[in-house]
């Protein structure tokens, strides 16, 4: 396969079978956006519960907050957002088309044009990425507000709160799940780089000296979430260290998790960062007030330094669906199959009755009833077994539940099993329990 | 206590336990918008849970969708809301302040004037509570977009995508959980009427003329959700069913759930909303395509009939909190209690040694590792053990292990009921046995 058409095999399996599709596809859709479907988003909250489980439950040091997308400007304008978080861009003149600068890159000639019409192209300039809006009904200066385009500043401004209400000592982190917009000049490849997209941050507050430290570990903690708790192949991941002129301004290092895409190489997955002190400062600037730590053993108020774990859910969902993905013959036979993680997988059981017949039906709806307050089941009785298997398998379902004729007498069913196409057989009264032996919940 | 004092308490205790913050506090805030804390995203994402898990998972006609906050603007004028989704408003020519125009009362002499200053008003006029922004660097009406003042939308223009990949027939749900906005002229009273807010709806397909009863059915589930599966006590809940003149454009017949709330009364909680044909034969018109159901037993292609129950996330927060809120004095001492339902609780286990002491600390650290995994558990050791028990009662924790000096000896803990407040001894090693028990996964 090309990457190009590995690119287009899952955006098509995306839309086909309910994962993800086009924002307002009816009305030719919207650049950058996109919606998720009934079996897109039971796998984007498994993913989040999965994270949150992770970095907030299973920590006595973290703790969990969720914020207002659209927060005071002065909160933008403290953090350098609104005076720095532009891409550089430029217009033909001719098509009116519009390119990052970065993106131009010299034609044969060695002359640059614009890549589509070989138009003349404008003078670069800076376009700031954040979402503008105003509140109150007058458009104007005082009511301007923007739409945030990182969860991050969430936690800064409210480090204070969270210090003094949970009675927190360093070293302690905030965590925050929730959507991000970005006016991105060229949005594309599918949902890897959108205009609307869900964050996954963290922000880990630390004594000074210590961040180093602390980065390594986060490095470690981070990349084994998702080797071990997502199950991505370790040989698809790597880590990058920012060299020097790529850093953020707020940045002292800056390593990212890279994952191997099909169609753009090893890129972005995760981006873990040492933020030092500089955003706490900037508010305490900014706001007029101390936002400080007071160390007892040694009597002094300290801004701590920040470490701070960031991703997308929407660039981890497209991940998670590229390397599951597994194409391999069965008895002459193609078979696709999603090899997710139970704990992700949008369906975890389907009930299948042998084939659509006044008898196997309502025992297979009997047995349906039966688990769906335990698990996300399906119930399917469309056409042959055979095609109905290689559907759950193609969305990732990792157990088939199947009803046939002798289930009628000795009231068992087969579990069939995803990946090794095995099957058991088992009374239904120990359905619920075997099944929850096999799907512990997340 | 008088309502404002009520509000007051609780706007207190959510501040000062962690549940809502103001948002960008430091800043001086931003009126109508509001961020949850540790504990108040815990409950939040419980609420939500709950939710999901009654209407999509353990129903097999319902499927779950999450749409982009930002849709073609072409949505919202099919949906009616570019023209009509706007309040009338007045401003006050001497202090400038503003007012929804039905908002304003006579004086006491009959006059028209403002509520503020007694100033004259301008005359009103009609503002649209759409929040826009701009796609793209320039902002021209080609690029105007809208923040979503309802998720409702996303569901009507995915209508046909759902129906064909999940294989779908009338009546079938679907359902969304995500943030709206609405550039309200007067936000208040807390987190009741806010700007931003998270919304819960489910557009409900049905074949015409089943609309009726289906409307009825769905009055009922929803009214049982809020009395069994968030535990609001029934006396606080009164249907009421909008008179003629208050139905909304869409609209043949709507029964909000109203509850009893201390400082506004009987105020909308829940809207179920009969919204007929209306918004899939806009957007058939609209965007110039059938949205149509084939119904195989007459051969007819039908545009449903939709019910929506549609809720706020954020008032249903501030509802529970109200309703379980109770004062009460236990030996001539108040004691203030949560009572949530264990499952909607934020933090399900406390683990607290009885005294701070080298060797119990650690004990009761080691018990507390013990029940991370399965649930979101606090370790506390700071004060008297009395105050810990009544901090843990205040934000609803319905369980507290106890390691005291015999845990040393015998390794068993005490489990203290938060309503009952007795207390049981139990073996270390049965512990998670014996909480999973009190505490099933929702």
């Amino acid at each position: 396969m090309t990457d190009k058409q590995s690119m287009d095999t899952f955006v098509s399996l995306c839309k086909r079978r309910g994962f993800v599709f086009q924002s307002s596809e009816i009305y030719g859709g919207l650049g950058g956006f996109w919606d998720y479907g009934p079996l897109g988003v039971e796998l984007k909250n498994n993913i989040k519960r999965s994270w949150w489980r992770n970095t907030v439950q299973e920590r006595a040091d973290v703790v969990g907050i969720e914020t207002s997308i659209i927060m005071n400007p002065r909160v933008w304008e403290a953090s350098g957002h609104v005076q720095t978080f532009a891409d550089p861009m430029v217009d033909c003149k001719k098509c009116k088309h519009r390119f990052r600068t970065d993106d131009i890159k010299p034609n044969d000639k060695g002359e640059i044009s614009c890549p589509d019409c070989s138009g003349e192209l404008t003078d670069s300039r800076m376009f700031n990425l954040m979402f503008k809006t105003f509140i109150g009904p007058v458009a104007d200066d005082a009511s301007v507000a923007y739409l945030r385009p990182e969860t991050a500043q969430g936690m800064f401004v409210n480090f204070e709160n969270v210090l003094t209400t949970m009675r927190k000592k360093l070293p302690f982190g905030i965590a925050q799940i929730g959507r991000s917009f970005r006016n991105e000049i060229t949005p594309g490849n599918f949902i890897f780089r959108d205009r609307e997209f869900e964050q996954m941050e963290m922000e880990f507050f630390v004594m000074p000296g210590t961040d180093e430290e602390w980065h390594d570990r986060w490095i470690e903690t981070r990349m084994n979430w998702w080797t071990e708790d997502l199950g991505i192949r370790k040989e698809n991941l790597q880590l990058r260290e920012h060299p020097e002129e790529e850093l953020s301004h707020y940045s002292k290092r800056t390593v990212d998790i890279d994952y191997n895409f099909p169609f753009a190489g090893f890129s972005e997955v995760e981006g873990i960062a040492n933020r030092t002190d500089f955003d706490l400062k900037a508010h305490e600037e900014a706001a007029g007030r101390t936002l400080r730590y007071f160390d007892e053993p040694s009597g002094e108020s300290i801004v701590p330094y920040v470490i701070e774990p960031a991703m997308g859910v929407d660039r981890c969902f497209l991940t998670i669906l590229i390397d599951s993905y597994v194409e391999e013959e069965v008895k002459d036979e193609k078979r696709t199959v999603l090899r997710l993680k139970p704990h992700l997988a949008p369906i975890k059981v389907a009930v299948l009755p042998l084939s659509r017949n006044e008898k196997l039906t309502p025992t297979a709806q009997r047995v349906h009833e039966l688990l769906r307050p335990h698990f996300m089941t399906q119930f399917d009785d469309a056409q042959s077994i055979g095609r109905r298997y290689r559907r759950q398998d193609e969305i990732g379902t990792p157990y088939c539940v199947t009803v046939d004729f002798d289930t009628l007498d000795d009231d068992a069913v087969t579990i069939r099993d995803r990946d090794t196409m095995t099957q058991d057989r088992v009374p239904v009264s120990n359905l619920p329990d075997v099944l929850r032996e096999k799907l512990p919940p997340v």
